[in-house]
């Protein structure tokens, strides 16, 4: 029940997907929840407006329940708010924001002279949240401000609110010793990126101590996308990879390739993957629940098509693998098992498909056997815990109405590997 | 606590909207909501999947709330199940049902056999609940069944499910002491007004005591739909209509006519709304919780137009009357009062359009005063406590998902008139 | 999901503690849950205030997942205004209860016509929950009410609350085909006893086909007491007394001896408990949760010793033999099977003392391997799950404040026998 | 929604019961909680037994709505973590508490180098959650430990639980501008005002800052003993003291004596009240919700006498006057109002009682006419709502089971005085 705890902390690392998780960083509802509407909640990828209260609580529940198990939950404000307070982080968030791109013309000198003499946490608030023109009305003086009352949805933002920064999987990952610094798929999504690239650079608790395979915040990537949902460090020297809406063909080949580059892994498994709504990462329809079990949802795992990429001498530094066995087979192989256990989403296939809409294949290990699930998948959660699996169950109620669980909701940072 | 009751129940009729409620007809969630997926929701009219568990307990702490405040409350499936102990019943539903065009060709003999023996409650289960062709999988023998496995979304359905009973205050609709029964303009709601109605003509506690204003499920009613969402009885001889997406201009006009034909009503204020999801029904953004107190959303209920129908010579019935106040005084004109009460939806822009989204709008009273409502909705909720009225929270996080709050999920049957 | 239920249900009867559950009487929360104050809880055998709108909600889910599982499940408040409804068991109930020592001298006459003249669902009500000279203040007119205003505790209501109906297990309690009828420890119980049997003998769904082994409110059992919370129809003949605080050795020998005669099992095992407010009866610290695997505590189990009887000619009509080997053993024994499997109240020492005493080994079985728990208990929840127990959660925050869990709040009416 | 907040915190001090509430202390559930058995928490002062997750979860949802209201809440285990980073702090608490007396002979040395060893986060929590020798198995070597393992109860402790610290209130109260140091009644809760005074002398929030008027843990207080639960800061100069089972005549005296000498009041209220544990402090039964508007529970206000000091020459520096008024007029009269309303408890005498019980008169302001208050006692918030106060709910479910609400929780720091 209590922890006492060594005062040498493993290295920053994540490698496997079901050893002992020692790290994570997670990020609280708040602000930015509560200015999703009707309107403009579609363009900011929620299907549903969550109760930003019980959405907070609830979260809390996740962390607490995290941290009874021994985990060391760090959280995203208070990590941006700390890496405010260096003048340097500071500058550098607000050099690349303080512009008319970004703001609207004639608003930046002003608005960045307010956002500079705010203290680290309102401003680290403020980053996440948003700032609409009502915060800062009596403020600004600026004549150019009327035109962004009149303006809707999230332009009329000074800063634009962050709702999907409560899924920390998607904007870094970690692969093995190092980290993946992800240009994800939709616009109003990237500035996450900046956020997190910030805490890694100058937080005391990071600075120095990370190494980017891949990624630049500053940089344009084109049509190379990569969310973090869709990368599963299976372990082994392997890395899991969906190819989906949100992770690119370019995306995986780029990353791939760095990671040969750099000795990182051996071999990249692409699951290509149909492009729906409901699997929209690779997360949200497999995900590992023990050191040789899968939870899976087989109306879009069955149609994922493996591709093996391994590093090779040559222009592209790759050689291709086209697999013609299932994905399950295909990842049981790279991990040397002889076959990987599957349970598959409960219920007939009205649960099923609920199921795996309501976060039912999202499970997030804490160590192996022991899972994180939302209370409503009680069809799966009967069915992985029939397999030996104990699943610690959060409410769902609300968390989940962004299209994300557990597993969404986590960025490791420390992760053993599955002891041999 | 106690409620000592008389025997004599008052006849049936609704006569407010804040009168003391005795009786009224709700519909718990069931097998209907089990059967909704995110393929098929839309096409039900959920914009998410409800956890039919905590959905069932949430709905049943509304209806034991109610029965606490000495409401009589009665159930659809169990009055539909003493409706089919009535085998003038069974084969009224079951004729109108059981034809090629409902059920597909050549089941029709075979089904039909089949639900006859069924006990009453399994088939107004199922009536309610839907049949799928996986339930009779092995029981019935067609081999143009197979074409319905084949079949996809609520078409593979051999009866259609119907969550949208949820919401009973739609399908019919009590003013003063008679009913509409409504065609309701959506086909996946229609079948609703069918088993509404067999209960009415058949169930030992309202056969020939019902008076029907207007509308036959049997009859074919063309373009003109009302919704009771739309249908507020406002008191002193007046009725308030939304014409909406929902509610035709078509609807509106012919149950005017009735209700000024058979001497119901001396006039109906006619809203005609935006169209707009968030506002399908008037009462989803108009309500009353007091004698003179509406709660509204003011971003829609600006935009009303409010038209005054009153009984008169000529070839319509009616006279027409195109107001030019707004629609409150409009109201408060119509009820003999110098103005009323406005709450507007609280906090600040976001919170509002959230709240009304969330059924923030959509109270329902037990007596004038005393209100049901989300607890989701806490700005709402308090800007009308400040104003003395008594909001007795309901969990909404399940229940609100098909977009409808307390007052949709009621159809008073009892309801007295405001005294004066 | 959906039960295609048959016609012919089998007979009244209970034949094992995990065989598949087809009739369960329970009671909801209500009236008499409201009566419970600090000054009277400890004499009505509370331990806390249940806040009973919640306790009512959180009732209802648990009856509903139960018939979600194919269990009929009767309601007693609805089971006796039905049997009510019978002018003979009114007066049968009346005629005991409207004497001088039970209502007070001068109140008996007035107060048997007021009652007569109440409706069968009000008089349920007031039989179930009590009625207090509030309750009938300005009703009844006799003066020597005024005392009854001074009196003060349990001893003020005209007819006593009942709270620990929420427990039918207790009451009375069915051994293979027919029920004891038990005369309980408490004073402020026994009134149970005498409304159970007015539904057993008047209901038309048992009058007639209940079969009495022993018991019999209108008689006075002196120091022998019997609760079914004791008693553990375990199958193969066999049954499993806890001789406890409430259930006496008076009481255990003379249904036993009932037992025997009527030949309807050929042993018993008295379980000789130690007497403690957390172990008040044997199923508070064992129960049966699969054909061969029991929850215990085994601070309290291990102190147990188990006495076999066996039917005999002499005076007594039963053997006696005191056992040498630990309860579990003598209960494998009994059942023929190798060994039970034990799965021990979980947690480290406080959690285990905290989750016994929170219901932790109350579990019920609706089939083998399937039971009911409460959601805190999450140690023990977990530990039976990964013996393949499938545990279904009930909330437990109202409910458990009387010190009884799923185990208790239910009287199974027909079960059937393991497979052999 | 968001607060700008200024740099510039206004001094530490308690100004009134209702007025702007700026800082708070509070303590979350935690380690010690997990300590409570039904065997010790009779001892520990506990009526049952939390749930531990639930509770901190629903103590978080306090805290996030306080915090959403813009005060500034500050944590004990947070505060009394970074007080132990000063080794002078360290070394003042374990000097005290690291004697044979608290730790047991043979075992001081031992353990006093393991404390020192620890991170300062894990010594905070055995600080207040106890320290037992199952924890220690394996680490310490003293043969006296054996000892220790055969103790019972809260004696087996190395270090205390503490779990009473979750009611901050009790401990140190702010009175103007400075705070008293309460030697508390119960020797169980003793150690808890060491660790806040800890907290005030050391912790870099509070070092040289805060003004003691009264009352030191290193010194013996005899009979004197107070509690904050009992001392309300009413305003205008004037403090309203409980004299209760907790706070005894010679505790008042005392602390009123310190007052007067240091000119920080110029009348002490005493409330003479019946000693019952419903009713333990004065604020259970008796506080503020708006300027003039108090919560009561009349059946112990009622029997309260109310007795004036005020500042004297003479031996004892205080004038006494028993006043001949019911209290709620005396405190209207320091108030210069010319009578407070009063909402008692709600609902018929059931209720009340239940309700008090419950925390229903526990409210506490966040600013004139907002309070927060248990969830369940809906007669009670129902009646405040009424008089125009918002009610904020939070669950009680578990937070209550120690008898305290949101009042007992809370030790404001900085609080405004009502504006005039």
């Amino acid at each position: 029940m209590t922890q006492i705890q060594t005062n040498h902390a493993p290295a920053f690392g994540v490698h496997s997907e079901v050893g002992k998780l020692r790290e994570v960083m997670v990020c609280s509802p708040g602000l930015a929840h509560t200015r999703l509407t009707p309107t403009n909640c579609d363009a900011l990828l929620f299907d549903e407006l969550p109760w930003v209260q019980n959405a907070k609580r609830d979260h809390f529940d996740f962390v607490t329940k995290m941290r009874d198990r021994g985990v060391e939950v760090v959280e995203m404000h208070n990590l941006l708010a700390e890496t405010l307070d260096n003048p340097a982080a500071k500058k550098w968030l607000l050099d690349q924001q303080m512009v008319a791109e970004e703001v609207g013309l004639g608003v930046v000198d002003e608005l960045r002279s307010y956002l500079e003499g705010l203290a680290s946490r309102q401003l680290a608030e403020f980053l996440i949240g948003g700032l609409s023109t009502v915060d800062v009305a009596g403020i600004l003086k600026s004549d150019l401000l009327k035109l962004a009352h009149e303006a809707t949805g999230i332009t009329e933002y000074l800063l634009p609110p962050l709702p999907n920064t409560l899924y920390t999987r998607d904007t870094t990952c970690w692969i093995y010793g190092g980290v993946s610094v992800n240009p994800l798929y939709w616009p109003v999504r990237r500035e996450e990126t900046r956020l997190t690239t910030a805490i890694y650079k100058f937080h005391p608790r990071y600075a120095g101590k990370v190494k980017v395979w891949w990624g630049d915040p500053e940089a344009d990537h084109g049509l190379a996308t990569v969310e973090g949902g869709d990368v599963l460090v299976i372990g082994n020297g392997a890395v899991l990879i969906g190819m989906s809406e949100r992770t690119s063909r370019q995306g995986v080949t780029q990353l791939a390739a760095a990671l040969f580059q750099q000795g990182v892994v051996n071999r990249v498994i692409v699951a290509a993957m149909p492009k729906l709504r409901a699997a929209m990462h690779l997360d949200t329809v497999f995900t590992f629940c023990d050191r040789d079990l899968v939870s899976l949802y087989p109306e879009v795992v069955d149609r994922i098509h493996p591709i093996s990429l391994r590093p090779a001498n040559g222009p592209t530094g790759m050689e291709v693998t086209v697999e013609n066995k299932p994905l399950v087979d295909v990842v049981a192989d790279a991990l040397n098992l002889k076959k990987l256990r599957v349970v598959e989403t409960g219920g007939d296939s009205y649960a099923a498909e609920r199921q795996q809409w309501d976060s039912g294949n999202n499970y997030v290990a804490v160590s192996p056997g022991v899972v994180f699930g939302y209370d409503r998948n009680t069809y799966s959660n009967t069915l992985l815990r029939q397999q030996g699996v104990e699943v610690i169950t959060i409410v769902g109620a609300e968390l989940g109405r962004g299209r994300g669980g557990g597993h969404c909701m986590t960025c490791p940072i420390i992760r053993d590997a599955v002891e041999g």
